[in-house]
């Protein structure tokens, strides 16, 4: 701990907030998720019946109370994300009026934390991803608040398993106190020849899209490189509280829509990162979930619900009967698929192709089946 | 017609009975076929909502009555076939006690009938079959019926619309009057090149275990080639009404179990065939339904029900969307697949193995998922 600063005795007092962005309404697990139940709004970690938004407060209550987590999700959702979270109170729940990606939505969290207390560390973390071992993820965010507080914005970057090309990737420096070391660079989702060889060479990390700071220290860097948000929140804090919900229109309506990565993390002149192993996951698709899921000897995973599925002749393949009224699923002499079941849509598509499910949620949109989206 | 013989005026004014065979169990159909559900109960014929035993019916009623009509089934399925032909009389319904083949059901019917005409044409006909040209069929059961009245024993021979070697074949002699034929032989399924031969050749047809005869006329051959089926028949015909029921049980308890064409027509000196082409499909697998359904240019077969079938990248499956609360069956990236949705199943199977639906239905009966059988 090499490089505290003068406000240290201050900034040790500091406390933690979270803030889980929970805006996201991706496609990819369509037909469970859905616009008005979203990824992370559903149960897709193995061996869990809680949302992934709920495992990811459960996770993280030892380091930071309700009291001091902020949900960001998009206005239509806060009735439904209230209602997953009744422990956290009304005013935890920011409500986008628009989707603007993560920039403006964790700009506008931590101002939020920033009128509390702008020493505060915050730690911003996704809602919809899945943590196998969550003692190992603790104390790898307990480092990487230590190193915040220490000044330096951090993130935590995940040892990659398999040289993914669907994640961007953290060129790792060396090593700055226990468990920290310098971030030198992001890097885009690379080829695979390229995933194979920072895996291989063991100096690249997963970017998780988690992120520690000082309150006051992310808004300094809103102001100098988006300022139109920065203009945004401060005009939002000039604005008595009985008038907020239009000056977060404003925001909204005239920020820029842009990543805080690309907007902010990218270009810091210094960063830390922490390497993480406790096995996580994005999620990313069918694909993901069949391979996280526990399987039978041939291979298929067939979820939760004695008996609600039977597979002859068949290997790989992914069940998920998720319907409030469960049928038989019997899958005879096909092998690598995706069967989904859920109250109104039943889906088959083969393992690898997972990532298009989207075409089909494309498709029903242009059809206008609202009720299916 | 040459060969008329002496009774000749009394046999032309004989009218026609028909048996309608209703009783078989197949589970080719799983899940839309059930054991209190066969599939001669379910709406398995392309364009049409009736049951195949229904369409059986209405196909015949210009030919034969409801009142000459009789329906050999199993005991358990009397109450379901009554339902389902509110039309015939209650004496209509035949029901086995125990399934013995179709001599046995066929003799039982036919002693009925001739106890009130000996001399009564009697139609045997199977209750599953889809026929998509009534007006042809009708015409080729008329030739068949004359065919009997002049004293042999009749059947209808599909002329074959491909190399199936699913089926019997009946080879097929000169013409002895307009439409009708010596039938040479039967032939029992063939090989594929042997199949291919016959067609070919043009002179084999597809047995479809279609009969006509006399009443007499058939019980004759019981009592010389089924000596344990006629004592029983002889048995039931003694037996005062009241004490019948249990007439019948000893008859199938003690009877040979055996088809009509094994047991006798095979062996008979003397038959005649008459060729028909009226658009019949035996409706053997759901490869069968989906080759006679209206496709898409793809070759998906999705069936009635408004949207409520979406493929994407896919050709050549067949939907079923049969459950009373339909879903929307998305398929992406799959080919030649047949999926079933009913109340309480999803089968996904490729409709090269549709044979082996069976195979699911013995793994359920190993489980003793009964509600599912």
């Amino acid at each position: 701990m090499a490089a505290r600063r003068a406000d240290d005795t201050l900034g040790a007092m500091a406390q933690a907030y979270a803030v889980i962005l929970a805006g996201g309404s991706g496609t990819r697990f369509w037909p469970e998720s859905r616009r008005a139940r979203p990824k992370q709004l559903q149960a897709l970690a193995p061996r869990s019946q809680s949302s992934l938004l709920a495992q990811t407060v459960e996770r993280l209550e030892s380091v930071c109370p309700p009291e001091r987590m902020l949900v960001a999700t998009s206005r239509d959702l806060l009735p439904a994300m209230r209602a997953e979270l009744p422990a956290l109170p009304a005013e935890a729940f920011l409500g986008e009026p628009i989707a603007r990606n993560t920039a403006p939505a964790i700009a506008w969290a931590t101002s939020e934390i920033a009128e509390r207390d702008p020493d505060a560390i915050v730690i911003v973390l996704p809602s919809d991803h899945a943590v196998e071992d969550p003692t190992e993820f603790r104390a790898v965010v307990h480092t990487a608040i230590e190193s915040a507080r220490d000044g330096v914005i951090t993130t935590i970057g995940i040892r990659p398993t398999r040289p993914d090309t669907g994640f961007g990737y953290i060129e790792v420096g060396g090593e700055i106190a226990r468990g920290v070391h310098e971030a030198i660079r992001f890097v885009e989702k690379p080829s695979v020849e390229r995933a194979r060889e920072y895996v291989a060479g063991g100096r690249h990390l997963w970017n998780a899209g988690m992120f520690f700071f000082r309150a006051r220290q992310l808004l300094d860097e809103v102001s100098q490189r988006l300022p139109k948000l920065a203009a945004g929140l401060m005009n939002l804090r000039r604005t008595p509280s009985t008038e907020r919900a239009r000056a977060v229109e404003e925001l909204f309506a005239h920020t820029e829509s842009i990543s805080i990565d690309f907007g902010i993390m990218e270009k810091l002149s210094k960063m830390h990162v922490v390497p993480g192993s406790f096995g996580w996951s994005d999620l990313g698709s069918w694909q993901t979930a069949w391979e996280l899921a526990d399987k039978d000897g041939r291979g298929n995973a067939l979820g939760p619900g004695e008996g609600a599925a039977l597979v002859l002749d068949g290997s790989g393949n992914l069940v998920r009967n998720s319907a409030h009224q469960p049928k038989l699923i019997a899958l005879l002499g096909v092998s690598d698929l995706c069967v989904v079941h859920t109250d109104d849509v039943i889906l088959v598509l083969p393992r690898e192709r997972a990532q298009d499910v989207r075409s089909v949620v494309a498709e029903l949109e242009r059809r206008n089946a609202r009720d299916l989206l």
